[in-house]
């Protein structure tokens, strides 16, 4: 369990404001660019060498430009791409800081600049695990920025565009970058059902009186987990929000229900998180008090053995004692009648324990 | 105990935006359609086989037409009867999913779209079991769906529409609608009495400290239900409150203050819930209290014993010493002179204890 | 201690909507009607036995017309004088329902409907109990109606009017009523007095250690008694916030500063509650802790007697072995010797302890 | 400690609403009525024997006239006052009303009203102490009423009026009252102070281990004082803001820069509160872990001296039998074979708890 | 651990209003006064010695001039500079008072007021260390007050300003206090790291069962100094909200997507603060359950113990006995079927304590 997913590179503080620094985790390969252009009738996909080839679309384009951008770990490459769409140096900043929380900006009705995170949950460290992901959605294009290039979140939509003609390529990119943000939340429930299905393991080893220390300890991160989750879904709500409410050009009106249903996805997100955070605190009290019933169990093995066996073994010494002038120890059925009185002790004694409901 | 009712069919994530698909428990009946006409003098119930036969009723119509449709799973059906009655098929779609939480949608004054659950609480698996209501109300007719077909719900207003012309027969549909959600909501009540009787239970059981770590569980459970029931009723005041403020031609005024009452139940569901919430959770301290006031008792227990026997076993281990030279052990009376002094010593002991308070 | 005030009548779930329904406690007394007369100069008071006697008082009536309803459970009887002076029926209905919270509602100029709860502490069952008050304030009439009418709460207010020609009598119908609400207002004081008082006795006993399981019962006892209280107090100030800006004919300037008076004293009553739950939360804590050092207090006295006892009873082990060859047990001090040993031993362990603080 | 502070008067209840009573602590002296008159130039300080000498001062004074009432006990001499300055009857029941939460109220630019609560910390009896404060604001004059004499908490005004013709005497009536209330808020700090001490020493003694229930029970009276100071500093903040956004004559913007600088004062001692609360909180639970870890070890001291003491007394208890056929009894070495034996069971006992990490 | 940070010299208290009196740490050396005067081309930094060289710049200045004070203790100082400035006294007493919370004050256009603290976590006592910063910015100039001299923290802007005419040589005054307020800010991250590795130092200990009652109090320590980072980071976010609202001539648009990015900032560092309270709260949760797991396992052990050995240790007494009469003595081979009996048992003893799971 590590905090330093926070950690903020030193290098950072002092520096002059607005620089572009990277801020996230160390990645080594390099960044891939990709143009995807459609309309209706037809579409291209291009993997992009030279950035110089990115341009602004010229205004009565009849294609959509989707531009996709895996990685933001290179300032040189974010640096180009803001130059050649004109884009504000921090919007760049924030495509490059993985910190960065969800949030809106509009920048004259010429951009809007988005972002939010991609998650999944790794089983392996049990931790939630975290994309930056950026949208800039200009009237003829769309800008997407991805943290990382391993298993890309966004094919489905591309996959759908070159199947048919359908929705999302009769459409501009207002609808394209809804139709990606889709993908995104509809992730959310994927990875709260992974969430979901490790709760449900604890819960059976607490109800099974399995857990330990260890499960404790897993429900912790797990709620920490779904904490971090709340965090990082919670302004989504407000971007769609301010989308929905942004009286903007950019923004057709045709887009503005499906913006709407994804803001109640949204939602549905939260409310689930918010109820599994409850059942992981109610776990967290079922173990407590399971600690303390079987710290009771334990005492009273032990009370029952010492009430049981003091009184006996008090007995036996008595008898074991040396004085010269002892009758019971020269009558003939002593030592039997002391057997029996030992007998009728402590089978009086379990009877006691049985009634106090202690056996 | 199962959170898996918020499973999400991984089917869903990645599909095409606005694509209908059925979210919630399997159902295998097929769905059933029903069509009530009626008005202040004549009312008619058709069962309709055919969807085609569902039509959107002309405006200037005499009858109040109502069609009830028992079950969502089967998307064919949703779609057709949209597309009879030209709804929207984000509409549809949240009519198909059952995760939905109750909401208000209006549609330019043609028609409203509402969203509740029913609820009832299961004694078998101590669950809250939700069924998944939509209203769809328009000039002169209503579309109500249910997700389940089992113990019609409705049941009540259709017999109130068959008994005689009431109040309900000379109202119109937004008055049929204000009365289905009636029924719905006078259904929390008894829901939360099968809830209160529940907690009775545990109470007394917690109370007469017959409680075990079971008794907890069940009340985590019941806690549980609580929190979800709250969930699930909180939105239906946002949807009651949408439905009096929305200046909309399908609410008529003389509806009004019906809704305004119904306002008030769902207040005072909320007020029980929250009420309900609050003695779990102080039964929850109770009973974690009688555990530590148990385990303090056994420990007296344990104590008392040792303090007793270990000075007495004790003594008699000295005179069990076999050294040539003890002079006590060769008087006359010395064994009865020790078991005198036992006795005195245990007498002292306990009366030592009962001042402490511990006997 | 019993949840059921909240019992939800299973006749009333499926009724037709509206319908008059008394939901409260089982009460077998017939309802009284009393109309109290007044003006500055004269009075009259009368008990009403035909309920055709009541009537709309004609408005330039000089007198002020009080009726003063006892007893809410009679359906024939609420619906005859609501048909006398022209009530909703809705109105009606929360009337009867005493499970309704306290709220304020105009009707279009005409009248205004209050409800509130009067309360009192039950010593006996340690409960809060309410009673259910509603007041119907016309232009020239004041209705109000009480849930029970053992140990009437407005005789007060009636003495009043009788004793002199003082403030009441030389005012509308407003400031009747706002005499009335003062007295109920009033006894939330006093009731709140009781509490302040058996939480006084429980804090005792848990300062001086004198507590149980049974104390901290009577403890959540009363916290949700407080809980209770602050339910039904809190919407009075919304009612009596609503009272001073509802911009009514019905309540006049004059009366204004008495309701602001008296919205500051429920202000008062929330303070006084909050700060009493507080106080409850603190002694629950402090009766835990005490259950803890009590434990640690038998622990210490255990361990002790153990540490003490268990080396001196194996020494006289050791020498109650039965070997040939034991040189010690031939000596002639060998007894003497052992015997000063172990009670240097003990005296060794009780400095030790002394000086671990543990004795 | 007593809750009894909060006590209401049984005579209260059920009278006359508007009627003078006083509501607070029992008090025997008489009233003390001071009259201070000042100007840049001049000074005049009388004590007020004849109520009948005070008068609403003609308005274009030359002199600020200041009325300070020492004690709001006395019915008779409120009222005198009242009529004299022609002030509303239910201000007089607030300055007579001990329990009056701090407010502020215009009397239509003729006279404003504000109260808040002098606090102090009673050392002996670990709480805190109010002293109810009113001030009436006029044109020319001020009034202030003190509910207790002892102690005279606004000398310091006073002696800097007699001392020079600074600021105070240079300014009308609202920058006396502004000074009088700074006194009192600096008063809070130094309340502040004293609680502050009193938490560190209760810090000490618990960090040091040397914390018992009655620390702990201390510590809760502290928080408890926290939050009722807590409860009267904050509407203080209301009532400040009241002033500077009131609009009226009587207040002058000279002044208005010394106000915000006392409500800025009041967020600081806020501020603090909240602290000081939190450290309370935290202490309670580091009290709490002690108990627990105190409890451990007093149990492994027993468990260790059980696990060495046991074996070794059964073995001793092996040899002490006595049959005839033991053959270890005959041995030259087998008493000294045993006492070796003995000594390597019990320092591989010794051993093995160090490793675990319990001795 | 010391609360004595908000001690408040009693001195104050009593005071006349708006006296300038210093409150915060002893501090004995001098205060140091630097000018630094810049623009795109020119820059020039002296260490003033009289006071009397400053002075407000004239409006049409092709200079920005900043004054660099550090120390605020000295009334002299600052009230000299109030004076050349013409400054508003009340501003000087906040410059001063080091308890002040962060803020925004505007006087009317001429000038702004505004303060907030650096922060740095002393290792050495482990506790969040603050210094108190204010800037007054005028049209041509800013005035910085730093409460210590030690570690000047503004020294990377004076580098800056030194090594190149970049961003904040070309801007104003207003880009001069973005930059000083980003430098302090970015720190926050520096501060936030610290603390972070403080956690995580602590996290693990707790993890690999290393803790005791200190780690408890650090760990309380820890959430001490981030409840009090928040509170001295919250009103900051207020601050620049405030920079951002103000329409004020002083603040330029070109800084204001400066200062909207320093404001997410600060909303991350809330939001780090924030997830830190979290993890060191459940910490505290599984050390107490760690404390828990523990003494159940010193009870198991004690338990065994005494469950083996005191049925074995009483069977030895009972051959102990010296009855006459007991057959079993005699026989040859009575003491081994003794012996073998107690190995079967303690056997039997610890099968049936590993089938529960204690051993």
């Amino acid at each position: 369990m590590s905090r330093r997913r926070y950690k903020v590179g030193e290098k950072k503080a002092g520096s002059s404001p607005g620089s572009l620094i990277y801020v996230g985790k160390e990645i080594d390969y390099k960044t891939r660019v990709r143009r995807i252009e459609y309309n209706a009738t037809d579409y291209a996909i291009d993997d992009i060498k030279r950035l110089s080839e990115c341009r602004l679309p010229a205004t009565p384009e009849p294609f959509v430009s989707w531009l996709d951008v895996d990685g933001v770990h290179e300032a040189s490459v974010v640096e180009r791409i803001g130059q050649q769409y004109q884009l504000h140096p921090l919007l760049l900043e924030d495509v490059m800081n993985t910190r960065q929380k969800p949030k809106l900006e509009q920048y004259d009705d010429v951009y809007l600049f988005a972002t939010l995170k991609a998650l999944s949950f790794n089983e392996a460290t049990q931790e939630l695990e975290s994309e930056h992901l950026s949208f800039v959605l200009g009237k003829q294009y769309l800008i997407s920025f991805q943290e990382e290039r391993k298993g890309d979140i966004f094919q489905p939509v591309i996959d759908r565009i070159i199947a048919s003609a359908g929705k999302t390529r009769r459409n501009g990119p207002d609808y394209l970058m809804y139709a990606l943000m889709d993908v995104v939340i509809d992730n959310y429930f994927v990875t709260l059902d992974c969430i979901g299905d490790n709760l449900e393991t604890l819960e059976n080893r607490i109800i099974e009186q399995a857990a330990n220390q260890e499960t404790l300890t897993q429900l912790y991160a797990l709620k920490r987990d779904l904490t971090l989750m709340r965090r990082l879904v919670w302004p989504v709500r407000e971007m769609l929000n301010g989308l929905l409410l942004e009286e903007s050009e950019l923004v057709k009106p045709v887009t503005a229900p499906f913006l709407r249903d994804l803001y109640d996805h949204v939602l549905q997100v939260l409310d689930i998180i918010d109820s599994y955070r409850e059942v992981a605190a109610s776990l967290v009290d079922v173990y407590l008090s399971t600690l303390s019933n079987r710290m009771n169990s334990v005492m009273k093995t032990l009370t029952i053995f010492s009430a049981i066996f003091m009184p006996l073994t008090f007995i036996a010494g008595i008898y074991g004692m040396n004085f010269d002038n002892m009758p019971e120890l020269h009558t003939r059925d002593g030592y039997f009648a002391v057997l029996g009185a030992m007998g009728v002790l402590s089978i009086g004694m379990i009877l006691y324990f049985r009634r106090r409901g202690w056996m």
